[in-house]
């Protein structure tokens, strides 16, 4: 049995606590928040308290909280276990005031109201001991089925990619819904699109499958579309992403077979 | 029963033919290609003929090829009945050559190989005329159940904003996937976060779910992402991006409530 105190209240937190709870082999032994009442989400279900409580013992220690409040939340906590927190950014040096620190980052997407299954979420660990390493191992098992060992600097780089991939694409869908509201259209006419290209890319590299009027050099209709925005930081962002897109095939076109 | 020639070879073709198969209110009488080898897909399954040919009579004629030889090849097409095309970008007018022209356009991106159910794909029809518009919508219903009329100068907006969450977001996938690779991190483990994210909007506007530090407006971790990012193109990106999510949401703090 691993017992686990989880710190915070957010979607990360309440997404951890349903996950622990699911196992018979996780006893969640107390939630703690800034006060009481903003922990209502866990009520009568785990015990709860207070930054300034005396926290019960526990194996491990989920620092489920914001990013730009790791570093200040953690200087001022005395727990007695193993002390892990969950963000892709922050490297594990800012846990350096307590003994045993580690990592524990769910690579996923939490929305407010939304319990995720975590099962096929890849669980990010580091520790700074080989020991807590192989708990937060078993920990991540009883949870996902892709567990792996990621140290701070190439979690850095991996959190990058995720921007990329999830906050720039998300502005993507939002320029698209951007346009369309321009032009009276049902943004929800595009959504069957969205799912597929998602779709598309899995086992198979983007790259492979660009399609598109810049993939193509297709200068007509870059000019057409670029006349049809109205908005200047669009057109800047369309101009942007099709030249970069033109001169990565373009290089592959020049390369000899 | 409505009779359906298909005059293309290609993922779209494929995929119409496919789908048009399975329904017993359509008789798919002939697909053309430029040679009979090149429809070897088709092969066996209906009657196949080039361009050259006399092709045999149906109620419409489908020609699902690339945007650019559209109008040269609908301008040398004898056909007797409603001619149509499947893009996006090009307008209905490519067709004036002809009496009874319309569009019928699935908005999706097909993959080489991959059949895809169009069911709950929308079909985006225009037509010169409401017989034949009528026509289209009773075609479109046997296939999908979101058949909707837009006339060419939406849907090139529509197309614009296809290419936004579609072209655009694949490249950051790709971008995603070269940040990866400079860390020697598998690019699958961002997977669940690419699915997660797309399936994040459906029924709700991505503007409402837009995270991230360019978001938050975290200096301190754009600064740091800029710093891992060797590459200058990809550095130009993500400043792009980064200062026009940033304008985005300032712009909504500064709004009184």
């Amino acid at each position: 049995m691993i017992s686990i105190t989880i710190l915070g209240n957010g979607n990360v937190a309440q997404n951890l606590f349903e996950a622990f709870q699911k196992s018979d082999s996780i006893n969640v032994v107390q939630v703690v928040g800034r006060t009481i009442d903003k922990l209502n989400y866990f009520k009568s279900r785990t015990s709860l308290a207070t930054y300034k409580d005396d926290l019960l013992p526990a194996d491990i220690y989920v620092l489920a909280i914001t990013d730009d409040v790791i570093l200040d939340v953690s200087n001022n906590l005395k727990v007695n276990g193993l002390l892990v927190h969950t963000s892709g950014a922050v490297p594990l040096s800012s846990l350096n005031k307590h003994n045993k620190i580690g990592v524990f980052y769910p690579l996923q997407t939490f929305t407010t109201g939304k319990i995720l299954d975590l099962s096929t979420v890849p669980i990010c660990i580091e520790a700074n001991n080989n020991e807590d390493l192989q708990l937060l191992h078993r920990l991540g098992n009883l949870l996902s089925n892709r567990v792996t060992t990621i140290a701070s600097s190439k979690r850095k780089a991996l959190h990058v990619a995720a921007v990329f991939v999830n906050n720039f694409t998300n502005f993507m869908y939002t320029i698209g819904e951007q346009v369309c509201a321009e032009s009276a259209i049902d943004f929800s006419l595009l959504n069957p699109l969205i799912q597929e290209t998602a779709k598309k890319i899995e086992g198979t590299s983007p790259k492979l499958v660009q399609t598109g009027p810049a993939k193509r050099g297709d200068q007509q209709t870059l000019h057409a579309h670029l006349t049809l925005l109205e908005n200047k930081n669009q057109r800047e962002i369309y101009t942007l992403l099709s030249n970069s897109i033109k001169a990565m095939y373009a290089e592959q076109k020049d390369k000899p077979l």
